[in-house]
């Protein structure tokens, strides 16, 4: 067994980042040296990781000499320049930006569900699902497995901390000035007028509100996020001919991405089966007492690893059907755990290697 | 044609009853006295209608003698025990509660929809959908007629009003606690501690969280706000085989009812003719040009009447299928406006004969 591999953070400041050095100081014996890197703008800064205060480093190709893996959480544009050029180096790049997901020659791992497919990695890339996709998809796929998965109608519960520290800071910007006075959200346009005109990253206030829209926009009216939930899911569960339908929208809510999933199988399903196949899940936890006030939430699911899994139900009107509720960390499973448990499989070839 | 019509208002200081007061005020030449009625606890208080100061009365026998037309806002029990005695009375009740809904006998109706139903009311009663179920039938009625509709697969973003009053001050109430607590959602259960123990009508916080939850247990794990969207959704379109799967979720926004949903039709649709269709729609406002920022949402929908519809897609996998989003105010369209225009429909039919 070889050393400890050397790991490099891209991304270390944001919201992910920040996630992903309180997961890293949980994790022993996974890492040799941490290197902590940023744009220009925050290098220099210092953060705790396993107890150690570590310099920010600037983004340079030279920041990936010896480094063996090398995790991304930049945007798409930052993860397209710079992924290549830590593979030039000698790096296996650990993407969560959108820029290599639908690459043939990238796989899409999640390690619940796919892990041998980090191990075909022709262009030395590994690509993390989008967080919507991931906070469901660890309990869709042991139903698929068990049932056979034909179709997907979605609805989504997206927190502002999708949209990164600038999206947490403009939500509760937005309830401090709407709190206190009880009239609004009761008259067209006053919750408007209340927060004024910096929407942060979204197109609308979300105080008081659920905006119907997430990403960018694309052929017939979709959005990129609604996308990425159709095409991820087929990929990720080896599905490529998966019928998916889905509507992203953000509500007030800090952390916890939720989805409201239709699915559709091959063979009759009965819920009680169903909760008996998450029950031994790797990666979910059942909530599913509604009379005991137990089914997911944001508010409890978040800061945690697992995908909460509740309101099971058979459809009324096609026993082929289930209907469920799935909410999860989008900033941990969603995006920093899903990152740091593929590059753990790396850690651990590169250590028996 | 004979003088105006006598009305009854029960349940008067309630959250609808007081969106009915301000809806009654602008509309003329349809009432002649409105007597306004609610429990002992809120009788002597002082409204006013039409510009008017009226009495609020006692819910008592002799307060429907004389009365054409009796509106009920009051909970299913108190319908179940008072309609019928309004009808003794002489009057024709028109009952927002759930007591009567699904009654072979008790029309249910949605001026928009099925008027002419309003004339069949062999119980004197004629009853008003649940508000989730009103907010989106006007938008997929026209939708029904032309395409043929086959399956709904539903997911609700329900504001707190619609809980009443205790739903509002329950919300904003938790608003004011966690407000300024910049560290409050991004930790598990640190909102529940500080929203404290007091859930108002709500079996969890809706602060800073969605809860996948409203209404009582039924049969399966549904909730009965689910099956009413199911049931009252056949009953309205006269589609006794609609199959139906919804999921209801609270979130943290005042007023405004928002529903993500999947429909599918007989025959091929596509999004342009669904937007002409819509377009033209009564009670339908079609706000669908999100490069511009226009979706449906409860902040622009609040305080207005139609149902805003938009975010039509064709379903990728399935060309019979269509994605939408609609809200509308769940204290208007989805209670008062809709009693409203079914007592109009009775005003004018009385005054014609």
């Amino acid at each position: 067994m070889g050393a400890l591999p050397t790991l490099a953070v891209v991304g270390a400041t944001g919201a992910v980042g920040t996630v992903m050095c309180e997961l890293l100081s949980s994790r022993k014996n996974m890492w040799g040296e941490i290197r902590l890197v940023a744009s220009k703008r925050s290098a220099g800064r210092t953060l705790v990781v396993r107890g150690d205060e570590v310099v920010v480093q600037e983004l340079a190709a030279d920041v990936f000499d010896g480094v063996d893996v090398a995790m991304f959480d930049v945007p798409d544009e930052v993860s397209a320049e710079w992924a290549p050029i830590a593979v030039s180096r000698g790096a296996i790049a650990v993407d969560n930006s959108g820029a290599f997901r639908m690459d043939p020659d990238v796989p899409l791992v999640v390690p619940e569900i796919n892990p041998e497919q980090s191990r075909n990695r022709p262009k030395g890339i590994i690509a993390n699902a989008n967080c919507t996709t991931l906070t469901m998809i660890v309990a869709l796929a042991p139903l698929h497995r068990e049932y056979g998965l034909k179709e997907l109608v979605l609805a989504s519960y997206q927190a502002v901390s999708g949209a990164g520290k600038d999206g947490v800071d403009t939500l509760l910007d937005q309830l401090e000035r709407v709190s206190g006075d009880r009239s609004l959200g009761s008259r067209s346009g006053n919750v408007r007028q209340a927060v004024g005109d910096d929407l942060g990253p979204f197109p609308a206030p979300l105080a008081l509100n659920v905006v119907p829209w997430a990403g960018s926009l694309r052929d017939g009216g979709w959005s990129s996020e609604e996308l990425k939930m159709r095409n991820e899911s087929r990929k990720i569960l080896g599905l490529p001919d998966l019928k998916v339908s889905a509507t992203c929208v953000r509500v007030p809510v800090v952390t916890g991405h939720s989805v409201a999933v239709h699915a559709v199988f091959g063979v009759e399903v009965d819920a009680e089966g169903a909760r008996e196949v998450l029950r031994h899940a790797p990666g979910v936890i059942l909530v599913d007492d509604p009379a005991a006030g137990e089914f997911p939430m944001p508010i409890d699911a978040v800061g945690t690893d697992p995908a909460w899994v509740g309101r099971i139900r058979r459809s009324i009107d096609d026993p082929r059907a289930l209907d469920l509720f799935v909410t999860g960390d989008n900033l941990r499973k969603g995006a920093a755990l899903n990152t740091a448990q593929i590059a753990e499989l790396l850690s651990k070839e590169l250590q028996a290697s």
